[in-house]
């Protein structure tokens, strides 16, 4: 195989994922486990890091590692403080907080504030300079799905401002833990997609989120839907609230990355709106920390 | 003591009261217990009745009992069907569910649908008609707060629509469930007015809630706000929201019906947009279910 240039390490709350990545960004090699932030002690990180990457880090002595994500949050490795917007790659690179001076960095993350409220992310920024060097864009609308949803505004190669959707964890809340959860099915193995549909559409309508998601009770007080068309629909009102909020110009195209379970909902409530939407997944984080590396050493 | 015309009973999901009302209206004796739906068992409805009341109905042969609220439930002493809206106090009164015919009747719920999605309410219908007759309006807008808030349009003496919003209860989520919690205080003991109003006032942003909330956390980890102040914050965004999305006309009169606890709240945070609010207690109940009680005699 070729010759690694770069151990590429997203390292989040609850998983961490690793690539050997060449130059010219072949994935050489992949490493994911269920050890995140949650799992490593106080002072763990370095034995946690040799403990998962050890064996590649032998095998390529003096191989450079970059790492984004919560490894870099107050109860990381190291806190690598915020990078304030509007920020490009170079400002990134420049603000690396290096573990190992020369060899292992961390990624900042990046801030930004509006009327004196703050906005923060932690990996998206990797996500969204490798989706711009794979699809070659300095200008782009961007939506990164998740527990907390990232839309993502890049002007020049920069990402000028960006804000934060709680939709991923108010959905599981109310998915697990409110009064809708006792209709609801206890997975969405059972996707009704004309359900998704509605509640996309329905989220447009006067009257708030937290009004139409009483209908999620009501309708299953009157035994009009079942258990996976609600939960189906359940997603769409809180998805298609977050689009609303967006308030995007006509026919905005839209980048969306992440898991193709997510992207494809967010694909699917965007284009029943007209906008059209190229997907990414997870890999871009490798794209995004190789042009990181590259920009460092420049 | 004057002689009871009536029992009356609001009986919910967890607790219940109970009150001997004159015909004047006059409360005679007041009984409440942790006892609601939750703590009874299917088929106990008739004994839990004995047990709290019978003492009051032994000493007082033949006094007639109206209760309203989750007894009506399904998951209740006998379900008593939704009755649709438009309603006024003299469809309710006709649409009694008897458990004991002629003495003891329970209040049915109303129902409304909007764009073929129902909405419902089950013991606050009785408060509304409570309010109006303690207020002497038969036109008025009235809120409802609690774990599902109800907004209440009245017009010509009649409940025309209403809408439910689940305020109360995604409050509770985040506040001890999401990662919000984790900043927060155990409870509202110490409250901070300013924080509230910042967060009505930021609820009326453009953003959307699933963004606002994100504020919550944002706020904290750069050690901006204590958790008092931004649990505070936290319930003028949800509370703020549910006011955004009523739309209501310039300096609207309400009339807010429940705790004081909560219907402070909403009365602070419609002043702030120039509504006036006349605020009464739980003890609309009590007029409600008299002049139901009347109607029904009639």
């Amino acid at each position: 195989m070729s010759e690694p240039a770069l151990l590429a390490v997203d390292w989040g709350t609850t998983t961490l994922r690793g690539a050997l990545l060449a130059s010219d960004g072949k994935v050489l090699a992949e490493h994911a486990a269920p050890h995140g932030l949650l799992s490593i002690p106080p002072g763990g990180w370095a034995d946690a890091f040799a403990a998962e990457f050890g064996a590649w880090l032998a095998a390529h002595p003096g191989l450079p590692c970059l790492m984004a994500g919560m490894v870099g949050s107050r109860q990381g490795w190291v806190e690598a403080p915020y990078c304030a917007c509007p920020a490009n790659l170079a400002d990134l690179a420049a603000q690396l907080c290096w573990v190992q001076p020369g060899r292992v960095a961390i990624v900042p993350g990046l801030s930004v504030e509006v009327d004196g409220l703050p906005d923060v992310m932690r990996g998206e920024e990797t996500q969204v300079f490798g989706a711009l060097a794979l699809l070659g864009l300095s200008q782009a609308t961007l939506v990164l799905p998740g527990t907390h949803s990232k839309w993502v505004t890049v002007q020049g190669g920069r990402i000028t401002h960006f804000a934060t959707y709680m939709t991923g964890e108010v959905y599981a809340l109310l998915r697990q833990q409110s009064i809708l959860a006792r209709t609801l099915p206890a997975d969405d193995a059972a996707w009704v997609a004309e359900a998704f549909d509605r509640g996309v559409d329905q989220a447009q309508a006067p009257g708030g989120l937290l009004h139409h998601l009483f209908a999620v009770r009501a309708l299953s007080l009157f035994d009009r839907q079942d258990g996976p068309w609600l939960a189906s629909y359940l997603s769409g009102l809180l998805i298609g609230d977050e689009l609303r909020a967006q308030a995007l110009p006509a026919g905005q195209a839209v980048v969306a990355v992440g898991s193709a379970l997510l992207t494809d909902r967010y694909q699917r409530a965007l284009a029943q709106q007209g906008h059209p939407v190229r997907q990414l997944g997870a890999e871009a984080a490798w794209t995004g920390l190789l042009a990181l590396s590259t920009a460092a050493r420049g």
